[in-house]
Order: C-alpha cells, then structure tokens, then sequence
C-alpha cells in the first residue's frame, strides 16, 4: 500500500504488523507464514481512494505505518509467541489499532493477548468458517484451532459477549459447538448469517457490545475457495467477496481496538488471489476504522 | 476420505467406485480418466463430522469403503463399459449404494445398466449444465452426450419420471431440448431452477417420483467454472458452491440407490479446485444419504 | 469460434477485430496485447446453438466474420491509434457492428471515433467497474483511465445520454465521479445497480437513449476478480458469471452499432478463464445481436 | 513462423503438417494430440536468419509453406491413420519434403506410408530415448511403440539400414532390443553415441544409407525431461539442447526425403518449453534441408 | 513403482520407507514433508526392464516392498526421530536394505541410528551439494544441516572413511569445511569431482571403504535446480540428470546396506520434475542393488 | 540478500541499482521490468560464504548497498534512459561499481553513459547470445537490440577493445555480425568459445584490454532456456549453470567498474528460475569484484 515503514508515531492511529508465523505441523498445507510477505505483494495493486466511501486519503488521515515483520521461527510456537505478543504491545501502547497479517489463526492468541493488556473489557468478534475454540491435549495447547479456546480461559476477552460469525462445514471431531458454546461464546452459522442478513446480525452483536473495546479477527477462509482458495483449510459454501465486503462494512459504530487478517497461505493459493483479496479487506478496515474515528468529512 | 479399502461387507452402505475413463477423443479437453486420482488426493481435506447437520461419524455409521477403481484402458468404450458395469454390479449385489466417480459422462451409462438390474423403476436425478441426452449417429453411439439418450432406449430409467436440472448454454446442435423431451425426460433450465427456488423445484421431482428408487447422476460442470474450472465443457453461469451445497441437501427424503459425481477433468483444473469441491459434495451425498436411510441421531 | 476470416461482405451484420494494443506503462500488470489471441484461443469452447435462447446457427444468421487483428506495435500509442481506427472504420464502412476484442480499455477510443464517423447521436454504454473518465495532463493524455474523457471532449458520443455501469472500488486520486459527471456522464455504482435490479437500470438507460445508436463498451474487470482473474485492475466485489450474462441479455431492443470487449490480460489470468469467459460474452452479444436486428426465429 | 498457409505450389520444397493425433489411451499422460497447436504458437519466437549458419531468409529459399493440420479424431486410430497417409501423400506427390509436427509417436507410421508410396528404398534414422519397434498383441497393432514394428514388416523402411540412435533408459517389458534387432534395425543406445561422439555416429549411418532416401524421425523425448518436459514418457539422462542441435547439424548431406518431430505433449509441459524447442529444431532442419538441397549461398 | 505394500517378508532384499517429514522451521521453503507422496505419484513412470543394464524384473528378484510412509508429525523433531529409527530398524532387522525417501535432510540422522544398530563400522556416502555437518547450538542441536555432524558425534558412521561428494555453493557461515573435515570427513568438491572423474573418484572411495557397510546419502540438491528445481536449498552449478545417473551406476562393488535419498519439496517442483528424478534415480539404486547382491544374469 | 538500503557511503565498493524498465514494444514477451522485483526476491536464497572460493561476508567486505530501484516509468524511454543514467551516475561518482539489475537489454545504453562520464578508455565485455548491436531507423533508434550501436556511436566504449560473448542462433535480420564487427567489436560465437574454453577466451579478451577499465554486461538469455526460461528472446542451445560460472569466475583480474546483469523477465519464468539464477550470479560477481580488488584473505 505503501505505508511509510516504521514504528507509530504520535498521532498515528493505525499500524500494520506482519506475523509471519504458522505451527508448521499441517502434513499438506503449510505456508501462511508467507502470509505477510504476499498480503504486502498484492498490496501494490491497493489504491487510497473511494470515490464514494471516502473519497480521501484514507490512509494519510489514519497516520498508517506498516512496523514490519515479527522476528521469528516459524514452527517454535512458544518462542514465536512471546515476539508476537511485545511486537503487538508495542504498537498498542502507542494508541494506534494493530493490524495483524498472518500467519495461521494461531497468532491471534498473542495479538489478543497484547490488546487485553491495555483494553478491559475486550470482546472478540471472529469471521471464520471454524470456531477456533477447540478443546486441546495438554501437550498440544496451541494450535490454529485453539486460540479462542485459549482466549477465553485466559480471560483475554469476555467470552459471553464474544461471537463466532460464518461458521460451516465439516470438521475433525465432534461435541465442536458444544465446547465454543461452553466457553460462553455464541455461534452464528453461515445459514443463520444469510437467513438474518448481515445488517441485522451485526447490530445484534453491537448491541451486545455496547461500546466495549472489540477485536476483530478475520480469518480469510470464511471466504468461498473459489474467491480465496490460499488458505489452510479450505470449506466450500463461503463468502463471496461482495459479501465480505459487505460484512466488513456493517461493522460501523464498533469500538474496534486492535484486529487481525489471518490464514492466507500463499503455497496453496492461485496467482495471489487470496493474498489480494485480503489486503483489499484490509484497506476496507481501514476505511472503516477511519470512519469509526471520526476522520473522514461528511 | 480415509475410507477402508475393499468391497463393500455386509452391513456396509455405500461404497466408492473410481471410474477412470474418458472417451479420449476430445480435440484439446482430455483428461477426465484422472478424476479419481485427484478426487482421493483432494479428499485428504475433508473431514468426517458436521457440526450441525450430522455431529457424528457418518463414514463409521454407514460402514462405507473405497472400492478401488475399474481396471480399463481409457478410449477402448466397449471394452470399458463392461468392466464398470461388472465392478458396479457387485457392489450393488451387496446392497450398498454404489459412489461412482468418474470420468466424464459417459461412464453413468455401465454405472445405471448396473443398478437397473437389481433396481426395477428406476429413476434418473440428473443435475448437469447438459442433458447428455443427444441424438446420436450409428458409428458414436456411446460418448459423454449421449448417455441419458441410451439410458432411456435401453429402459435403464423411466424417461418420464426422470429429470434433468440445471441445463444451461450452448450447444453445438440444434434441437437438444426437443429431443430430450421426446425420450420423455423433464428439463428444468438453470433460469427454471433459480426461479422457482432448489425446494419447491426439488418437492415436485420428489412427487413425480413417489418413492420409486432413485439414481442421482451429479455432473460437476452444473457448477460454474469460477468455482469448477476442471471440467471437460465448462458453461459461464452456472452454480456457486453454496448453491449447489443447498441442492444437494435439498435431496433429502429421496430413496437413492445409487450415484455418481462425474467430468471432474484434472488437467484443466486450477489447484485441484474442482477436484476438491468433488470430493466435498460426496461427503454431503454420504450425509444425506445416511439421513435418508435414518442412520443419523435425532 | 470459427468464424470465417476476412472483411465483412455483403449481407454480413457483424465482425471480429482483435485490438493486440496495451499502453505498455504499468509497472507490473502489462499485458492486454494477448489479449485477442487469448480470447481467440478459448473460442474454441464456444458452440453455436443456445437451446432457450436461440435454436439457430446465429453465426451464419449474422454472416459474421473474423476481420483478424489491427497490425500495430503495443506501447507506440498515437501510431496504434490510427491503425485501429482505420481498420475499425473499414467494417463500419460495410454496415456490419464491429466488436473489437482488447487491448486494454484505452482501444475503446479510436474504435469510438470510427464508429462516430457514420453514427450521429452516439451514445455510449460502458459497463466497468471504473469509469474511466478521469482528469488527465497533457502529456499523459491518452490512457486506460482517459477514453471516456477524450470520447466526451471530442463528442464522439453524447455524454449526456452515455451511462457507466458496475462503477465500484478504490482507485487512484479523488475526485473521479465528480470529473465523470462534470463532463455530462450518468454514473451506476455497482451498490446503485443491484439495488435497482438490471432489467430496471437498463430501462431506464433504454429511455434515455430513445433508439439512437449505442456503442457498448464491456470491460471484462466488471466481473469480480474470482471470476475474470485476467484483469488489468483488478476490483473485488465484481458480478459473477450469472450475473453479467443476465446484465447483457437485459440489452434487449438497443439500437447497438459498435462495442468492444477489453481488458483481458492473459499474463495475469488463471488458466484462461477471463479469456473463456470473454468468449463467452461475445457469443452472448452476437445473440443479443442477432435477436435486436430481427434475425431470429420467432 | 509466419509461413504461408496451403498446400505445396511449384518450387516449394517443405511443408509443414499438424498431425494432432495420440491414442488416447494412456492412463495419465495423454495429449500429444495437442502438440501441432502449441509448436506453432511458440514458433512465434522463430527467426529467419542464422548469422553464422544461413545468413539468408531461409524459408523463402525453400518456398516453405504451412499445409494446415490432418482433420481427425484423436483416439480413433484406423480412420486417423487414413486421413494422415492421404494429407501426407499430398505432399509427397508435389515433391516436397513434408515436415509432421506430432502428436505421439504412432503418427510417424502413416507419414512413413505415404512417403515409401514414392521413395524406393527408404530408410529411416530415429532419433528417440525408445526404439518404438516392440511386439504387439493382434488387438493393439497400433500405439506409440510399434510404428517401426509395423513399418519394419510392411517393408515400408529397409530396417537393415535404418538406425534407432539416442536409445535409453527403463521400459515396460524385455527383450525390447533383440525384437528391434530380430526386425533388422541398428539400435545406438546413447551411451554408444556418446562415446563414439555425434559425427563419427552420423557418418557411419551416412555410409550404410550411400545416399538412398531417408525418413527421419525425431522424438522430442531424446532430450534430457528437464530440457523437454512436455513430452509423453520422459527418459532421464538425455541430449541437452545443445547436443540435440548439434546432433541434427551433423547429419549434412543426407538425402532427407520426409521428417517428423513428435511426441511434444502440451499439458505435461512447462511454459511452452518441449515446444518451443521443438519448433526451433524445426527450424534447424529446415536450414539443414536447405543446405543439403543446396540452396544456401557459399 | 507398483510395488507390493507392506514390511519386508523373507527373501525381500529392499524396502521403500516414506519419511513424511521436514523440521517446518524455513521462512519459505518448507515443504519436503510431502516428498514421499509426490515421489511415489512420480514413480507411476518407472518402468522395470532396463534393456542394456538389467533386461530382468528387478524388484522382483529384489522381492523388494513399500514399507509405506512413517507416522508422524512434521516439525515435531524428537516424537518424528524416534518413529523414523523404530520404523527403520523393523526394516533392517529383516535384512531387506531400507531406502528412505525424505523428507528434509534431517531425516538422515534417525535412518542411520537405525543401520547403525545391525552394522558396526558403517561408513556414510553423502552426495550433496552441501555437508550437512554444521555445527550447531544447544538449542538447534537437530535441523537439514547438522545431521552428519550428530553421525560422526554419536559414532553412527565412521567419519574418517566417509565422504561427501558433490559440495559446492555459498553457505550460511564461515568456516564449514573446516569444521566437516574437523569431525574426520572428507569432503570432495564438485570441482573435485569433474576434475578427477567420477569413476576415478568413487574407485578411492571404494579402495577406502574396503568392502565395509555402506550408509549412501543422496540429497537431491546435487542436482543442478534446472534439473531438480523442487528442493530445500537449490545450488546453481549442479550435476545434471546424466551426470547423476553416471555418478550412482560408478558405485558398483559398494555394500550398500541402508540409503535415501531426501530433499525433494514438492511446493517448490515444477511440474514433478525433481519427484520424478528421484523415483529414477530410487530405480537405478535398486538395480544396483540387485547387482551389487549378484542377483544379475549374466 | 539482505543488503542494507541506501546510496554508497564512503568505504562502499558496489551498489545494487535496479532498473525496472523494458520498452514495451514486445507483442507477446514483456515484462522484464518486474526483474529487479523478482531477482531480490530470489535473492532470499542468497547465503554469504563460500567454502573454496571466499570464506568471509564478502558483502560486508564490500560495504555493498541496495541503492533501490530507479524511478520511472516503463515504455517511456527518453525520460527513463534520462533517470537512469542519472540514478547510475550517482552511484559511479562515490566510486563504488554500479551493479544494475534489468530490466531488458536496452538499460545497458544509460547504465554504460553513467559509466563513461568517469571511466575514459572504457571496453565493454558483452555476455550474450545476440550482439544487441543491430541497425536502427531514425524513429526507433532505442530498443533492446541496439544498445551496443549507440554506445558505439557515442564513443562510450572503444569498440575496437570490446567483445561480444555467446552469440547464437537466429536473428530478425541478415547481416547482424557484419554490422557488429563494422562498428568495431568482436565477437565470439558459443561455438567459437566452447571450442577454444573459456579461459582461453579470456585470456585473450584480457590482453586486449589491458588494465583498462571493463563495462560487464551480462544477458541472462547466453544461459540455456532450460536453465534460465526467463528471458525475452530464449535462445536454444546456450550456457549451463556451471558453465556460466565458470565464464564469470574466469573473468579474475579485470578491472571492471560497472556492470549489468539483465533481461530477466518474470511473467516467462519458471518459478523464479531464471530470477534466482540472475541473483545467484549477481553474488559470484561480488565475490569476483573482492577478488579483483584484493579485499579476498589469501
């Protein structure tokens, strides 16, 4: 997009950071921790302008920055985590909203962990086609289905106010609702989403939110694998882009403190579509925290 | 899928049947003989339980095996169409409902031929951007246009209960519809389909059929070559992945006794797209066909 | 799709002229030159018989021809530009619609002005998720971003009546939809389009134009970029197949003299499919064509 | 390359002729058929003049044209192999040399027919990893392996001088060179040719030929996979680019009457690469007909 | 290869063992964890008769078996060692020769663990454009580039007669010759090696080892990447596919007893190319195997 | 390869500067603009040491910088040879050697002007398999095959002193080496320099210049398309990897002050092969440069 590249600044209210991090033990689709490498790629193709959104300089007005990669090794979860976390913490104490680009949807746990510190009160507002709040073993606690699972015993976020968004499809165990829905969480399906419209499902959740500090979190495979076939774990019935985007933008009025675009896996990707759909997302996100902040003209 | 390997035993349901075979007479889109290869590898990604529509292990409830593929020398029809028809048939002697996966088209004629032998009144759901019911001249009588044309001369299937859904596009003669017709076949275009909606659509054809058995033949290019590039006629317009999803469930209540995902044509796939979303719809088809055979908990 | 090679005879309604001619100065999406032979080359999908649509050979109805492609050298713009007019000028000369095949959209101006030299009152239909009227500066006055601000500086076409269609995303400096309307233009957001529906839009651009001659530009990046991937500016949140079929079918009843099908890039294009589906739509046009000049069969 | 389409005038001397033709019965590398159309789409990068070879226009010394492609079936190899013979004996019976661009190997079969109606004597050099002279059962006379069984016992060839050079590599069965030796053929496996070295090999076949009629046969599989990976069995440990050049270069002053170059397999290939060297070889030979034709300046 | 599935019965001489697995800790060349499945999809081109080496069915005088794939979980480094020896030593406890196929280079170490078990004064042969004797940090102490230095460190091989061949290329730090050549080994560069020749070169070896054990070590990066592009750490200046075939056919007369050959990684192949070389060059150490266990005709 | 950024600092011997600039006049090969992106990507795989040749950070050695891209835009070339010539002029004023990466073949005109400002008595050394030194019309004076006559012309280079290296196959035109030697320079056909080896060669190359200061110039396409399909003109029958550095490695002792290494073109490549080769090269010429100006421990 061309961000200037560097740590925030004052005034600045928003920052990108690549986490450029995957556990590294999916047996065939590896590779989200190319990720940030090719969000940034395909974020040549990224324009500032909307003529009718926000016919100005969107990002000038945020002060955006891009800090960089997380210095990691991708595959040492534990290691990995730490960084991720005091990278993100950085940038948060700053005041400006964290921008994470994965990375598979394990690196959420960190970056949640890095916004809770300053944000009481945090709720989680997941986009996925999984919940990611799996039950685990104790000798694999953190993995790509687990970080909500994490989040909420952790206390990171308040899990009762938290909700699940684009749930669908088949997945590896059963009791998978339950366990989310234990947490505190609530679930909304794929089929709930379309049969409430997303206008409506969203001013659920914001009434529920009531003002409190959100993160988002948005894993890229609640797209269709026609639309973002890079991904980890591919579920065919999702969003369509016109879609996604629409969703993104019901989310005006929301609190947003800090969010993450996650699980483009650019080794399974065709011609970067994934990788370039999501840096579209996240010039959408940017849009709109503009707009949540007030800086755009009427 | 993860499928044990064999013929079907008793108390076993259904049983995959890889059909490796194209007419190999295509000028430039040959290839369809590989569908079963790439179908098994793209089914490393499915998984084996659905969190609301069957949260248990569907593939354990219907004792279903992968039967292997029918040995045969592609391009040799005559040759070939004995061979499927034999593997078919000893599957379907077991009772369970035999999954073919072809190949183009023309393997559902040897795969019907195998289950009108046990099955009296059977029944053709036939969901494809084409008839495949063709006139045909004496020298090619057999190729992927003219199956349902012989199905319904050969009394494979009631014509006159039996439907095909979704045609749409061109077409290299004229008259396709009229002769469809005139086997006595039901056509209901994609613009019909759309109109009338997937439910009431499919409630009439489950009227029509009033518990006759039921042979589903699913040619993967109904869906629209965004989301199947890998097939061997691709027709613009056709379904998205949750379109088809929702007519797949749509089918429920049917007595289906056998069926077959066909024209998943690999070398003119993109990332195993199509392959993959293959594989998928035959998870839904054991779902929906262990619901209809009341397998599922309530 | 077969067509006989050659200039337009007698009799003949409509012809082929591939326009191989991009600009050459993006930095990394250059390509649309190949476009022609890509869109020829995936013609070889099309079939002539469309069952609901038109029964007949519509080809040999409109005597259509493939006048081949305009000899010039990419990248020499104000040489290119004279060849093109030329050769466009030639068909249009005969009565037969010229339908250029691009090139990038900055071909649409001197096909526009060959076709303004006989069609008084033009007026233009441009489906695009850009308008491409924007500002220019004297040295950079002919690009893919400036057609329809020379094509209304020139009066090739009356801005006045001319409508864009499917306008939509970021683009590169603000003010666009006011330079786009200041120059006379009516512009349709792609929110504007759905939320009307296209059978409205197009009646009421239907009104507006009162039987005068239209010269239809299709640029193929109205499609979403899952769909048409070979595009120069890609813009997510595009039509899908369906949708852009049922928009140029709406087209009933135009008094369609002209129009190109641009954009197509095949270095960045997925297997071919902007440039099948390209084909596609061309076939589609030729039976809009027909169907508007009488030619089909009741 | 530009040439002139149509069948050879008086004074022209070669010819090209597609022959888009495999069996089809490869359980997973078909394709061969599609060769003639991606050999002339990369000889778009062939020049004309060789600086230090020809330093003339070639093609126009040899009045070369482009006699089209054999209109076939692919896969129906008795009514193929009919139609090859008849196109290539139109050729033959004009005087000029006809130049087979394959399709598989099989095709080499009905060209050595058509050639042997004409020149008494023939004899053939192959070039190729496979001596393609096997046993065949009488159901499966004709396929890729057998056209030098066939053309050794239809006396179309005298096998006694005819040579098979470049053989190596792992086959399907034993006793494959006894049979091409109990046929009458010299097998020079390329082990022996690099030992002996290019020239010295080629003179030894000049001597046992004395200047009667040579066939020659080239399979682009004497090159090493990773030069020509497109090709239908690929062998490792084969020619470079520039061996294979200077391999076709030697065989100056032969009296070359018909050639092919086939097997080039388009799916299987990476960019164009089997083709692209295919139609440079084509070239080669061109100049090399031109120069043993004596048409070249001193 | 069409090998019969399963551990090795008596009589069985060789076995195939798949080791899924590489350490996941590359920024972005991870992958060689599926080189086990691409290398046996490759394998479906080896033929078994080899007309001028072995005219026979040598798996079948080996009454060699695919052992299948070892279980485990790809970066998990110390859970995967174990599996890997215990998987191993089941295969050399029966006599039969394991032939790994990697899998990173790290998958060495618990192979050798394994031959070391049953063969005192095992004597490693590594060919490979890198030594893969690094020192390494407590922390790091397993990972593709210090697996030789724990062989020599553990006593597995006996350093002082084992070589590495092939080495060449720029390297992550200073001072690795020093520091391979410091553990006993002796390391010939690939300058070395054309220099003297390879049957010059392995005939000092051979006169070293004087007929002791033979670990042979193939990391397919001996290859040149134009040869085998889909490995780890592809190094220019390369052996090409002739070069390795000669190379591997020079080491007749070893005591072959346990080899793999690792590296491939299959994200980063092009079209199967360094899959399919490694299944060739599998088959050409099998017949050597056979020849080496005199299991030749004459 | 991890250079730090920015323009040469006192003690800096050699800066990066990529050239992003091709004409654009191509019909179907365009894109070597994108080869400076593709080369530092590659340049990712890019390690310091090399065991034999430099066992020290050679680039640290060096104080080498990446001096970045120059700005410009592609197809515009009198304002681009303008920037470039400056951009490179900067770089030769510190001086440090300017090492530019094309690009195509045409940037070496601005990059050699920059050069000659500084360096009287410059002799150009021309790795390549064209001459680039062809007749131009006055209207099309700057393209990538006249590079060479206009620097020439200019007196940039004495002609008389400087060699062309690796001229092969066919060209566009007749007479393309006589007009090479009439402007001066010599030139050494692939087969003049495999016959006479490469030390040879230059060795004579080297008496001729005599101390005086050397231009590099190095065309990817004198590189095999095998080993490097990335090109624009592929030229079958050229350099292997290992030859190829063993040319630049035999270029010891030569006081070269500038060079190029261009025509990388990445939509051609093969999965970066020819980017990562042109990178792999770029490192040997620093290596060759410490050498040559003795910054190398003995």
């Amino acid at each position: 997009m061309g961000l200037p590249a560097g740590l925030p600044q004052p005034g600045c209210r928003a920052a990108i950071l690549g986490v450029p991090f995957d556990c590294g033990t999916h047996p065939f689709r590896v590779g989200a921790r190319q990720g940030p490498l090719e969000v940034r790629r395909e974020s040549r193709l990224i324009r500032r302008y909307h003529p009718s959104l926000a016919d100005v300089d969107v990002l000038s007005l945020l002060g955006a920055v891009d800090a960089g990669d997380v210095a990691l090794v991708p595959g040492r979860i534990d290691d990995a985590f730490v960084r991720i976390e005091a990278a993100a913490a950085r940038i948060v104490k700053t005041g400006a909203v964290p921008i994470g680009i994965g990375g598979d949807g394990s690196v959420s746990l960190p970056l949640m962990r890095a916004a809770a510190r300053k944000h009481k009160g945090l709720v989680a507002l997941h986009i996925d086609s999984h919940t990611d709040a799996y039950p685990y073993t104790p000798d694999d606690r953190y993995n790509a289905a687990t970080q909500f699972t994490n989040a909420a015993q952790e206390g990171l976020v308040d899990a009762s106010s938290s909700w699940h968004i684009g749930v669908r499809g088949f997945t590896y165990c059963s009791g998978v609702l339950e366990h989310t829905r234990g947490l505190g969480f609530r679930v909304i399906t794929i089929e709930d989403l379309l049969r409430r419209g997303f206008a409506q499902t969203v001013a659920e959740f914001s009434d529920t939110v009531a003002g409190r500090p959100v993160y988002l979190c948005w894993d890229m495979d609640v797209f269709d694998p026609s639309v973002a076939p890079g991904v980890c774990t591919p579920a065919w019935g999702g969003l369509t882009a016109r879609e996604g985007i629409e969703l993104l933008r019901s989310l005006s009025g929301l609190n947003i403190v800090a969010m993450d675009f996650n699980t483009v896996s650019p080794p399974q990707d065709v011609n970067g579509m994934a990788a370039q759909l999501c840096s579209h997302m996240i010039m959408e996100a940017l849009v709109l925290l503009a707009a949540n902040l007030g800086l755009l003209p009427d």
